[in-house]
């Protein structure tokens, strides 16, 4: 079978199986964001991602400054939506023979410039040569007093998110359209500020942990995050179409553009807000979408019309 | 300047100068074989290779089941270099959309064949695609009663190697020749043998390591190698050719191709023995190549004659 034919999915579900097993001290593993091994009295976290030139990024309207800041944003994502704290970065990079060394200085900064917004350290790394395009594969540490699984929903339960979504995929759109850099953010146009949230986001931690019984970062998109939450949790969702919040920068722009902005919503991706659950009272200010139920995936619209969802959001191999 | 004119050390060197700083609990970085970061009352090391199709493998020797063990040996092999012993791995794969499900599922049976043996938890990593070719970057953490890093040589130590060198080498070169992959070991042929050596190193631990000075594992050559050793120890080192170990399966393939096989064995990389000074009284199983002195680099021959010796391993960028 190919593995356009599985799917990413069913990939990691096969490897899991391979993997199997409660080795000891190991509390999360495949298929939560990051690992957790309990060291000593502590939970320390592991994450990696690993970034492809002409997959996850394009160098025609990325600076190198922009992918080293996002590199390490999408790890600490990784890290908070274990209800974490992160900590050493670890950087391994592919370099193709062209690039110049001020190139890969300037990744540098951009790793360097959340590093410090973040008390993260980089501590090490790799680089090698690429004969094919720049690959870069990030490594960071965190540490967790309890740490926060995908698997931990309750029927009864709220669906919560930290942001508001859709702006990374709009702004991938613009940026595609535009088809060359962004030096500079200063300006207040809504499409900058649309197509920053791509280039460089800007990942926050959930407040009010100890209430939260599952967690995880949007990047697959929504549904297909709120899916990974209900397979490894075992429940089922509902959740309200007029409650995904929408920044005012895509509403204007979605609209004059004649796009949904709800369906980027849905099934952007890429967002890198934080997803979770927790009893329905919880003091947050996240936003709460939507509950927890015994089974089924629905997705009420403004007219009260249920539909069931499925949670297609951006895979691989497909 | 383009980075096949500063090198892979001299971007190595740039990236710590930024990076630079005492951040707290990190007692090394950039620089030696793995991070460590002390955590409570212990030392964790973090190690990342990337493995990238075309610069570090060639899929037309090289099984997925030999690249799985590949991929896991020289993570371990980093983790030994810091007298540590391995803990958790997580592998992140950029998969081209040609390849079979089986394929990933052999490479992971690799993966699990070394973990059994060596004692280390598969935990977690990351899939996804990639245009190019098959990208693989792992990361494994351990733990160290005590940190050896590169930097502690001194004047007087002796020179340790824990294994022959050059089969690596010389394997490689037997497998471009062949073209094509070998299925079984079964056969106690030497060159199958020196094969064995390249596809599927098998790393050891280092044994007495309270007396080690400074270790490093040998991936780029002896020479680039025990360079790394005399920077950062800022010490000088002189080795004896008739001291360094050879196979016998190395010695008489050689000679049957009119090759040096000592020039393999200073030059050839990958072989993943151990490097290390200690006193040069030190119980030890390990081949004691020559001494650690004040400064130079200096290689002595057979017939008593003295040799300026240059780091000129293998490097990327060139």
């Amino acid at each position: 079978m190919r593995l356009s034919g599985v799917g990413e999915f069913g990939l990691i579900k096969k490897l899991r199986d391979m993997c199997a097993g409660s080795p000891p001290g190991l509390i999360a593993g495949i298929g939560d964001d990051a690992a957790a091994v309990r060291t000593g009295n502590r939970n320390i976290l592991v994450t990696s991602d690993m970034m492809i030139e002409g997959v996850h990024f394009d160098l025609s309207f990325t600076t190198f400054y922009q992918l080293g800041y996002k590199f390490l944003a999408v790890n600490i994502s990784d890290i908070f939506a274990m209800g974490g704290r992160p900590g050493y970065f670890f950087a391994s990079l592919g370099i193709p023979r062209s690039f110049r060394t001020a190139d890969i200085e300037e990744l540098y900064t951009g790793i360097k410039k959340i590093a410090d917004e973040s008390g993260v350290t980089v501590a090490g790394g790799d680089t090698c040569a690429s004969g094919a395009g720049f690959v870069l594969s990030g490594t960071l540490t965190g540490e967790a007093k309890r740490v926060i699984k995908r698997s931990g929903a309750k029927k009864g339960d709220g669906v919560f998110v930290t942001d508001t979504l859709g702006d990374s995929a709009m702004g991938l759109r613009l940026l595609k359209r535009r088809g060359r850099r962004v030096r500079s953010f200063s300006s207040s146009a809504p499409r900058l500020k649309l197509m920053k949230r791509h280039l460089m986001p800007e990942p926050r931690p959930a407040g009010n942990l100890s209430a939260i019984t599952s967690m995880i970062d949007v990047s697959d998109g929504l549904l297909a995050d709120l899916g990974h939450i209900c397979d490894e949790s075992r429940v089922g969702a509902v959740i309200y179409r007029d409650k995904i919040p929408v920044s005012a920068e895509l509403a204007g722009t979605a609209k004059s553009m004649n796009i949904d902005p709800v369906e980027l919503a849905l099934r952007g991706g890429e967002d890198y807000a934080l997803l979770f659950t927790a009893p329905p009272g919880i003091r947050t200010r996240a936003f709460r979408i939507g509950e927890i139920t015994g089974k089924g995936r629905f997705i009420i619209d403004e007219k009260g019309r249920k539909a069931v969802f499925k949670s297609e959001g951006y895979e691989h191999f497909r």
